[in-house]
């Protein structure tokens, strides 16, 4: 297991890749659009991780709630597993409150589900399981 | 450079490492107690990183104040660097406000600076620098 990515949500892509490329020298390695969260992403390779900056496009997007209701931070960790059935019933059996209860498609043929933060301490946590 | 930790701040320890523990199936490598941040933490080694969960023991401490204010959640990420002075040289030709102007002591003689949240889009980052 390791830490698959960490989401960040911003209200402006281009700002935010400034920061982690001027500042910190990273490189953003794609750019993408998820349609059914309503954000553009930028990902930027760290180590045998990512860092996901995050831009709503729509007022509907979670991501733009997050932002309206906390501002731009750190909006959820994902940890890959191998089996994401076996992880979900891991927290299911300790009472854990799951935003998805059944793994649905994410990028590139992943499957991914949400606990939710209220069962995580605070953290909105993502499962994601590759592709094999 | 990599995700050295992800740091999230909880009213317990004790509550928190069960959710690590039980629910996800990683395991605490060793319990710290950080005097001048005012922390008891758990490091959970994850892949290249780790994630360290910290419990404030006084009111002073930043992560008291950080839940006070936001409630349990991620309160940092850590990025390691090779050289703190010249990674900290970096920010400073952006503009970016920091927190720390020179890096100081962190924990097994690593040195650290944190970057303000307001530079870094709502993200409180930490850099560390390991003792070679």
């Amino acid at each position: 297991m390791k830490i698959d990515h960490i989401g960040i949500a911003v209200k402006s892509l281009a700002d935010a890749v400034k920061v982690y490329e001027d500042a910190i020298g990273l490189k953003v390695s794609s750019y993408e659009t998820v349609e059914d969260q309503g954000v553009k992403l930028a990902m930027i390779p760290l180590g045998d991780s990512r860092i996901e900056l995050l831009e709503p496009f729509h007022a509907d997007s979670p991501v733009e709630k997050f932002i309206a209701k906390r501002g731009e931070g750190i909006h959820h960790i994902a940890l890959s597993v191998d089996n994401i059935e076996e992880a979900l019933e891991r927290f299911k059996a300790t009472g854990a409150r799951l935003i998805d209860t059944v793994p649905r498609r994410g990028a590139h043929n992943s499957r991914i589900a949400f606990i939710h933060p209220s069962s995580a301490h605070g953290v909105l946590l993502e499962l994601v399981e590759h592709a094999k």
